[in-house]
């Protein structure tokens, strides 16, 4: 099955992108109601947050607890997938899911915001541009930027426990979920991966050192996405095991096509900075060349795939969603 | 009474700032174990985590479980304080109580001390000196200190969720407990007040602003660490709520300390940075008067006082460290 036989993830992408967005903004009202009198930090948060982007990690883990909860109603018909607040869960698509899960979702992006705000600041990347527009520190600051970076982190953790309580989730999901997001935002998380990439201006890595990085740097946060949306929806170990799987897969196929896109496209392009490649890092294809990079994105993509299988879980969606990180642009 | 009638406050104060290191050490050990190979950042945490200070927030936490934990006893004797892998609890001294106590109150301590590792960085107060000692910064660089700082928020909520748990606390304790801790670690919390600091270079506050911004400053988390203690230990409203307006009034009383020590001693002896006097920041010295700022204190610490009077809290332990934040050298 190809991404085109997936009739619609244009329109898919489309309206969980949106419904995503207005998660985001009430994330940022809630700051910006806290930071009140401080508008620098609270217009930093709206600058990291409100800056497009494919919100591929909140989009994952509303899809993850769509997947699950489908799953959970057919084995289990007696059972109430309506969370308070929210209409009736829907099969795949995503359109009536509660308005919780994208809160839920949106503190993923909350921390992914937070680590991109936190990178492009002149003592990590000195970034000046991220997706095509000045970087939140070139328009309000490094300290407002700082700031605003580490005050996402709590208000994602907070977002998640909270709206693990609105999905009425047993208590020890709320926790394992909200577990789950501070474990991919600390120290196992993406920060070493981010630190290693740093360091690794001037390196040269080997494949397997290059895998661990991408692994941390992107994978984890990514792997998380999909588990807080599997335990949120009350998922088995067999089930959250093989989503993990599933994020691990697509997110080093993402950093791959990373690579692929960086190697093929210039800056104007690309919306962003110098690529690694001018910055003389390793990347997967200064290190395997284009073709064989590009079949090892697709060889992710077929484990992820794979592991979606094994386990039972059948959601066109998660199978689209792989091959669109592979196939997109940026 | 004065804290002289408290007969053991210094041996008390020694051996819980013993245990909340030991508990700081664990927290520290784990984040070595997860950045392994990357000990730019872990001992940039064990810098900033590790440098001595009087660990007063834990060791209020840790005054507030034990004293809620004790009414808890005396109200319903039939029930269990005893917590897994942990001792009796003992009456306010606080020897042995259980090692999770001070893991729960430890998270407290490590939120305090990325708040500093942020504050003191070149682009907010740019800090050579901390306790005497140079800042994280200065000796693990801008990058590293920014990451460590960032990374400590999640493992202390982390850890927050996972010492109630080895507490045995009900699971919306748990909850409550970690969301407290994110609160005041979020944007309403000192945040905020941190940044109206560094605003206030070169203006004037009045009295007003000034105890809003500390009340933020200083007094969010100081009020939280007893609220941590005082939910992790099954605390009612009335109590919870005693212990957060304790915590408020004994956080203003220590930034008035604070003031007066910096107005009374020089750079030597604070083994700090030029005063916030110095800066021309307007402090409760210069807005009040030396005497009137001392009344001032003393004031807040009774109310401090009050508060747990009114709830029928009996607690020394909190009595003598009420007074000890004004009496107290830095």
């Amino acid at each position: 099955m190809s991404t085109g036989t997936f009739p619609g993830l244009e329109p898919y992408l489309a309206q969980e992108r949106a419904r995503v967005e207005e998660a985001l903004e009430r994330a940022v009202d809630r700051v910006r109601a806290r930071l009140e009198g401080h508008p620098e930090i609270a217009e930093a948060v709206a600058h990291g947050v409100l800056s497009g982007g494919k919100r591929l990690r909140p989009i994952l883990c509303v899809a993850a607890w769509t997947a699950c909860r489908e799953r959970i109603e057919v084995e289990l018909p007696g059972s109430e997938p309506r969370a308070p607040g929210g209409g009736p869960v829907e099969p795949t698509t995503g359109t009536s899911q509660p308005t919780a899960v994208y809160d839920l979702a949106s503190s993923l992006e909350m921390i992914h915001a937070y680590s991109l705000m936190h990178d492009d600041l002149p003592c990590m990347d000195d970034a000046e541009l991220r997706r095509g527009r000045p970087t939140t520190h070139r328009v309000h600051g490094e300290a407002a930027t700082m700031r605003a970076g580490a005050v996402l982190i709590p208000e994602a953790a907070r977002r998640a426990l909270t709206a693990c309580e609105a999905l009425g989730c047993p208590e020890t999901s709320a926790r394992a979920a909200t577990r789950a997001l501070l474990e991919a935002s600390g120290a196992g998380g993406m920060v070493g991966g981010q630190w290693i990439d740093l360091l690794g201006e001037g390196q040269s890595f080997g494949a397997e050192e290059l895998d661990g990085l991408h692994r941390r740097k992107t994978g984890a946060l990514l792997a998380a996405s999909l588990v807080v949306g599997a335990i949120a929806a009350g998922a088995d170990e067999a089930r959250r095991g093989a989503l993990e799987r599933y994020g691990r897969a697509i997110g080093l196929a993402f950093q791959i096509a990373d690579d692929v896109l960086d190697a093929t496209a210039d800056a104007e392009t690309l919306g962003k900075n110098p690529s690694d490649a001018a910055l003389d890092k390793s990347t997967y294809v200064s290190l395997y060349g284009l073709a064989e990079a590009r079949r090892r994105a697709r060889a992710q993509v077929d484990q992820a795939l794979g592991a979606l299988d094994d386990a039972g879980v059948h959601a066109p969606a998660l199978e689209a969603l792989a091959r669109y990180v592979v196939e997109r642009g940026r």
